[in-house]
This record gives C-alpha cells, sequence and structure tokens, in this order.
C-alpha cells in the first residue's frame, strides 16, 4: 500500500470518530474555526505530493512558526545561538517560569514561549527589517510568495498577550533580552500569526527532510548536522508535555500549534502537515494526533 | 570508511583528550574503579561485531538494567503499564519530587528513579522468585548464562539508599505501590548492580535494534510495536536531564549509567555500548558521550 | 464581663452553629470520634480556671504534641538547635519536599512534619530512655502522672505512615537525620499520640505564658528569652498554611492537631484549649478556630 | 532604664559594631547612599519620643509604604479586599512566580511585590488622583505636609523595572489586575519612592500602635479590629523570609525597606523607626535588625 492509499483509509477512519477536543478559545479568530475542518497533505523527497480533505484552506499556524524562526537565527548565528538558550525538553508546563528563575533567564529550548521570545529577540538584533525578511525567509521556503501573517490574529494575540509580557520581562531582568521587550513581543506575535494551508507546510519544511537542501534549487538552508539537531530539538520538545507520548505513539519528529495544525516529518522522506481545530487536553490537535499515531502504525515508517 | 575503522579512528582520538568528569564516589564500589577504563563494542544485525579498548572488562550497568526490566514489565503487561507510569521527560531533577505530587504518585517516566521503582515492583508482582528470574531473562538476552548482580554493590547502594526508600514509601504513600517498600527496594538494587562488559551490553540490547527479535534464534522479545516504544522512550528519557542534548548531539537513542556505560541503537543497523568511568556534570560518562557524538557525526548515521 | 461569661456566651453560640469541617478519616482511631464533642478550658496566670462542655474528656493531641518535644530539645540543646532547622512559615504544604531539597534537608521551622521528625531525632540522641522521659517531662508540666500514649493511635499511625518514612529518609540523605530512621520515626509517632483533656492542655502549656515559670511551684522549664522564641514561633508557624489566618483573625501565639485540638495564650495572662473534631480544609479544628476568633474580639484580648 | 537611655546604650554599640551587610545596588540612587548613616526615632502614646544619629535625615521608605497603601486602600474597600489577595506568609523568594501559578493570580499577602501591585491597582480604581490623594493621606499621618515622592528614584526604578512589569502582567493574565498594567506600574513605583526621615516615620505608623486613632486629634485611620489585623500581617508577613527570624528575635510586628529602612511597633506602647542603609542577605537593613534585637531584649517589651 502507498502513502497515498494509506492517508485516504486513514483519513476516512479518523473523519468519522467523535472528536473530544475543544477549539482553542482564548481569542476569537481561534474560537470562530470550523471545527470540521480537517486536512492533510504529504510532500515526499521524491516529489510525490498528496492532499486530502481541506488541506488547501488556511490556518493560523501559530507555534509551528517557532521552528522556522529559530532555522532563521540558527543559519544567522550559528552556534552561538546556545549560549541564549538550551535544548531540554521542559517537564510540565508549570514549571516554564520556575525554570526560568532557576535558569538565570535561559530557557531551556526554542519550542516553548520563553524560547522562541529569545529568538525573537536575536532576530531582532540580526535583521534590518525582521518582519519582512523574516516573510521573504518563509516565502522562499514555500516557495510561495503569497504567504502573510494576520494582522487580525496579531493584534488579538497582542491585546491580551498578558503572559507573554510577563515572560519576555522576567527574561529581560536577567539580561537575556537585548531589543526592547515592546518590540520583541510585537514581532513574536506578528510571527505566531502566519498562516499557511496543509501544502504550503509541508512544502516549507521539506529541506528538514532532505538534509536542509530546497528540494526545487538544491539550495541549502542548515547544513546536514544543524538540520539534524533541528529534528531532534522537534522530536525532544515539539508537543510541549506531550512531546514524549509523540515520540512514543508516531515516532516522529514534529511540531504543533494551537490553531490545530501540525507538521511531522521522517529524514529523507518526507514531511506531513495534518490541519484539525480541536485541541486534546495537552494543547495539541486531536484528530491530528490521532490520524499521525495511525499513520505512522500503518505505514511502518517511524525512526525509531 | 567502515565502522571499525570509525570506531578505531575516534577511540584514539577520544583517549588521548584530558577526561574532565569525575568518578561517581557516593559508593566505594564506584569510587575504586580504574579511570583509565575506556571499552567499545558494536553489535550489528548483520553480525558484524567489533570491540576495542576495555570491552572485555565488566562493569557495574547501574541505571541501563532500566530498560531491561521496563522491557521484561511490559512483556508481562503490556500497555496496562502505563497506568502506573508516564512516557514524558522530566525537566529538571529538582522536580522529581514535586513531579510526584502534582501527578499523585505517578512517576513521569520508566528511567527516572521513582519510574524504575514502579516498575520493580510491577515485577514483585508478577514474578515468583523475582530475582532469579529477572538475571535468566537477562541472561537470555545476551545469550551469556555467566551474567550476575554485584552482591558487593547491591550492599552498598543499600547502606546509603536513604534518597530511593524515600521516593519508595511517597510513592507507597499515593498507593503506586503495592508490596512492601523493603522488598521492592531490595530488588531494585539488586537489578542495577548488574555486571556486564561492553560486548555484553550491546548483545543483550541488539534486539531492540531489530524490530524486538533476538537475532540468534529470532525470537519474539517484543512486538515492533513495543519495541518502537522503547526504543522512543530511550530517545526522550534516557539520559536524565541531558536527554535532549543527546538527541541533539548524538541524534540515537540510549541509556546510561553512573557507572560510566552507555548504550546507544540505531534501529535496524547496530547497538553500541561504551565504557569510561567518568562522569560529566549531568552524571553521564563524560568520554563516553564525546565518542559516540563523533561516531555519528563521522558514521553520518544518526537517527534524525 | 469576665473570661468565665464571655467563654460561656460564645460556647453556646457556636455550638449550635452548623458544622462545616470534616474529621480525619486517614486512620481509624481519629475518624471514629464523637463529631459532637465540643469542649474548652481556660487556664490563667492567677489561677482562674474554667472548663465548659467536653473540657474533661481525652483527645488525641497529635501535632500539639510538636511544641512540648520542641520545649523539651530546646531546654537540652539550646541555640545550637537552630543549627539543624529554622524558624520560618513554610508557605503552601506543597512546597514541603521541594523546600527540604532546596535547604539541603533543613526543615523550615520545627512545626512540620519534618521539623518535628528533626526534633525527635535530637531528643533521641540526647535521653536515654526517650519515650519514658518525654513522658515524664509532659507530666510534670501538666501535674498528671497518668498522662500517656495511646498504644492504638500510634500503631495505626505507624502502618500508614508511609509519607513520614519518606521525609525522615529523604532527611537522612542529607545527613541531617542521625539515628536510624526506624527508630526516629517510632518515637515521633509515639509522641503524636499523647491523650490530653482540655485541662491537661491548657494546664501544660501555662508555663510558656508565664515567662518560662511552672505556675505551681516557680520551676523555670524555659528561659524568658526562650520562652518568647516558642511563642512567636507558634505564632508564625503554628498552624500549616493558616497561620497568617490564625494571627490575623486570632492574634495569639497557638498550635493545633488533626484531632481537632487547639491550643492558644495570651502571654502573661493565659492558655486557652479548645477541641471540636471536625476540620477546616487547612487542617485545624473548624468550631475551634470559630471560637478563637470570637473569644479574642470578645475579650479585645489579642496581642496586637 | 527608660526608653531613651536603652536606645542611647544600645545605638552606640550596634554603631560601634562591624557592618557586615551590603548596599542595595540595583539603582544609583539607592548605591550611593552613605553607608555611615544610622538613625533611630521612637515616638510613644504618650507622646515621649527621642531621636539619635541621623534620624532627622531622609531616605527611601520602599516597601514601608506598602503598609501604608494597604491601610488606604483597607480603609476605602473593607474586608473585600481579602478577595484579591491572601494573609499568609510566602515562603521562600523563590516560590513567589510559581505561587501565584498555583492560586490563579492571587498574592499570598499585601507586602510581597505581587500583593502591593494589586493593592496598586485597587487604590487606581477607586481614587480620582490616585498620586495625589494617597501623598494627601500620608501627610495627614505623618502631620508633616511636605512629604514627597523621589521622582529621581520612581525614574530609576521605572527604567529597571522588568520583574515588577512582569509580575504585574502575569496576575493580569488571571484578571486580578483591573487597570493597564502600565498605569498600576507607574502607581506602584512612585508609592515605592516615598521619602521620609526617622521621625516621619515612627509618628506615621503611631496610629497603628493606637489601636487605628491618630494620636494628635484622635481621629480613626482604622477600625480596633483592622488595626490589629495590620499588626498581625506585619507580624507574620514584614519581613520576606525572613519575617520568622524577625518574630522570633524581635518579637514585635514590623516592616523592612531596602533602602534600610525598618519600622516596628508594639501595640499601646511605641513606634520606632530605625535607619542603616546596608542590608543582611535577606534584604533587611543589618544593623537595624540588631539594634532592634537588642532593644526589645533589653526593654523586655516584645508582644510575646
Amino acid at each position: 500500500m502507498n502513502f497515498k492509499e494509506i492517508i485516504e483509509e486513514i483519513y476516512q477512519k479518523i473523519k468519522s470518530i467523535e472528536n473530544k477536543g475543544e477549539l482553542a478559545s482564548y481569542i476569537s479568530e481561534l474560537a470562530s474555526v470550523d471545527v470540521e475542518n480537517f486536512g492533510i497533505h504529504i510532500s515526499t523527497i521524491d516529489q510525490n505530493n498528496f492532499g486530502i480533505g481541506n488541506w488547501n484552506d488556511k490556518f493560523s499556524i501559530q507555534s509551528i512558526a517557532k521552528v522556522l524562526s529559530l532555522v532563521l537565527a540558527y543559519r544567522m548565528v550559528g552556534e552561538k545561538i546556545w549560549e541564549r538558550l538550551g535544548v531540554e525538553p521542559s517537564g510540565t508546563p508549570f514549571n516554564s517560569l520556575v525554570q526560568l528563575e532557576v535558569d538565570n533567564g535561559i530557557p531551556r529550548n526554542p519550542f516553548i514561549n520563553s524560547g522562541a521570545i529569545v529568538i525573537s529577540d536575536i532576530l531582532l538584533s540580526n535583521l534590518e527589517n525582521p518582519k519582512e525578511e523574516f516573510l521573504t525567509f518563509v516565502r522562499s521556503l514555500s516557495n510561495n510568495s503569497e504567504l502573510n501573517y494576520s494582522n487580525k490574529v496579531a493584534a488579538s494575540e497582542k491585546a491580551i498577550g498578558f503572559r507573554n509580557i510577563a515572560l519576555c520581562n522576567f527574561i529581560k531582568s536577567f539580561g537575556n533580552i537585548k531589543n526592547e521587550p515592546a518590540d520583541v513581543l510585537d514581532f513574536y506575535f506578528d510571527l505566531c500569526s502566519l498562516e499557511m494551508n496543509c501544502k504550503e507546510l509541508s512544502d516549507s519544511f521539506l529541506f528538514l527532510a532532505n538534509n536542509g537542501c530546497r528540494i526545487v534549487d538544491n539550495i541549502t538552508i542548515l547544513t546536514k548536522s544543524q538540520t539534524k539537531r533541528i529534528n531532534a530539538l522537534m522530536q525532544t520538545c515539539g508537543f510541549y508535555d506531550e512531546s514524549g507520548e509523540f515520540a512514543f505513539k508516531v515516532g516522529l519528529p514534529g511540531k504543533s500549534g494551537v490553531g490545530g495544525g501540525i507538521i511531522a516529518l521522517h529524514p529523507n522522506q518526507y514531511t506531513i502537515a495534518v490541519w484539525s481545530p480541536k485541541l486534546n487536553k495537552k494543547g495539541n490537535s486531536y484528530k491530528g494526533m490521532r490520524f499521525l499515531e495511525e499513520f505512522t502504525t500503518k505505514s511502518e515508517l517511524s525512526i525509531f
């Protein structure tokens, strides 16, 4: 059975099960999405692509953008980046602020909010027009010049982003934010408001399954070693305090967002993007997790 | 360049670097080991084995035994085992007791002490002669009938094991230990006193690189799915709060012990055991970590 | 209005209100007490004593005994005692084990379990026949040679005391327990099983309201300075995480026990013992707290 | 010996001892104070006042102002104020952010920063011109119309107040800040910049030793019950994680500030203000603590 058949079969099955998740409701833009949306797109190294369901509809990729901002910063700054943040899983969400206290303002990894805020700060220090240049970078990855931020989503996040303001200022108090907190957060909220469809998402991440090279033109985005490290980070830290569970049940590096999107990848083979808006208790797409679990079981293609 | 050449080259290089680690000193048996010991052994699916340095000398495998006790319990109890403990990385060591409090006595994963103690309790409930049967199991994995516990090491651990007594009784207070704490701990300390050399270690773990089947006789120890899950757990939780770093730098599932041993494996390819007694600040073999980092870089065979 | 009239009036009022508390139920001896019990006894410096309700019935004083064991240890060891434990309130109950970790096995104060266990260890090191000598001491304070431990209560506590076993061994792992954990705990559980009635309780504590001198014979139990310090400790740490509330609402130094007893005192004036078995959510006697709040309001005799 | 003689004797003694404290250095205004300053002023109910040393020099009262803002808010809002914050000691400083997380944004007491920020928010909601009206209130307490904020100190605090910005926004994320964080903090930093000399300080607090009535005109600032409660709060929470120690060694309700000032009071007798800029490790005036300890020992006038 090939990927297309496997995906079709599991798509039908998961589409029909009861969705026990809940929509993210803290901003109206996420709360008003049609919960029936369910889309999947796979992009393979050998260019054997396939989408099903709402694969062509845009959604807010939210935290998935944290991988892309990390890639850009890593590309620019190199290994020195790890002086500013760690590469370890974070344990319970409960610990986030304690952890910063214990570690003197060094976030445990780039995928928790504190870490992504530090990455935003690094980009702000290294780019002249951060928002434009980051957008240009993401457009080049997805080979799609129309990708954009959602001003509405960013504005909503800013209006209620007190906890992120707290995090950013707390890190600043340890000296690990170099720019003005307001500027860092403005950029951070924009990043998280990026909108893509499943195809754009799986295309954007394909270089990470291809040793760091963009498929279309073979241009090197990251070195082979850097690529492996980003993948390892997604494996150990990509799903908040469900990262262990994801490695355990799905067995692929990946990253989820509160908009219901998940990207996962198998090195040297493919990337797969899934979108279904309702979230399980850990904040990851309920049907997305279910789909990927069955997908790697059926395809027997986990990395372990 | 084949494995043998790569291993020889890196062995010579790492042998000569300064060892910045420290010997585990809390019991005399570990503190009196010759710090110059440095051995490596690789066992491959296609039976292409190779050892170098002190690969033939026994050492205390300590926490590496936690994988083997988990395998035996998983094999006997199946997925129900996860009602008693989790599969998530544990964050900072600092959190261990807090975490038990927050999670009502459910350890975060089977490789932290609390989790391994719960596994010991499960084995105690399911085996008639726990110590003998576990030894028989390990001997069958390594195809070596002379493997044994070290009574001296176990006795030393018992004499100063106040923190583990605390952990076991704390879990018992939540009802997640079914047997007498003293019996559970007695078994637990014996498990951790197992002695192996590098060859025995890499041979014992080879079924985990072979989809759960023992190479010599093709007998199924774990199902394919169970095997992937154990490997995923080693990837996310195998190196205490250096698990992220190990995934990041080495990119293989593995497990370390405070005796200076490390086992790592590449699914469908090989297991590799390294031993060098001095530990880095996180409690993992200083030279062992360095060796494996260079090994996967050079062999370009990380899973990511 | 004199004490007798005030006590009678408030007793009648509080007796008739609904008791929203719950019985301690973790051992059968506490769970089977008649919840209607409600007794009060006041002992004054000028020997103007008065009891009402079940003032003459024995109950398990539990943690109230921690003050008496501290007094005996302080008397024997002097200020050196504070090298082994602190004098600060403990914050949330949640923190108890974390706190020991942060502070390297030094309990925050003598009235949380960890602190009382260290005090038991100190007594064990300084007394030849700890149980007998402690009993003799308490009998002398209350001028009552028939006070005794409850073997049944102590046995029940021992049978389910896993959390205290955990605490004691955890402290031992930091080196702050000098004797065998089993011996320390055996003594500790006996201490907490002491039984008294309200009169015996208020009489036993009267020296603390009298600058450290026993009223009956003017013998010095503690120096004036030591006495003030014990009273200050009861004020800041006597009611677990309700100590602030007790200071706030009642305004007297005091100590509660899970058996539903409370002792409180006004320096240079009186001690008052209240007993009503049902506990509020913080583990302090529901009606006892209500009674004392009204008593100091009405008598206008808080220390603040 | 009367107060004057006792104060003079202890003043001379403490003046000559080595000062093992350190100046607060996080803002230049505090770091540049002359460390030799040492002043004391006592104000008694029977108007027997006395000052020594630098009692007439202004200093930044910092956190001592938190008592005055609490008094004004309590006076305006009454017991409802406790729906927004607690009355319990806070344990270790380490816990401050964790505690807010556990308690859903309800600070443990009004004297830790988070609590004082909530009080500032309450005043902002209840006063038309908060800064002016608070100043008017403090001037009326001290009977001194020239008391004022220090714009320089407030500006310095604002420039580096990232941790307080973090706290305020974190509480806001739980809904327990009603106004704009920037406005709340602006007011909060002004409050903490109040400048007084020892006489003004002991005069301002005298109503708290007088059952809530201002001595000069017998006007009621707080009811008797409210006054006792404020005093109890100062006793249990006035010295950060040295509150237990202060109760233990000094035995009076009080409050310290990072500028090196301490106010303490004996109900129905006196208030005493001490100022010496160098701080001990817990952030309280080194010589101030030493002075008060000897003062209550010598005068035998602790409340316990």
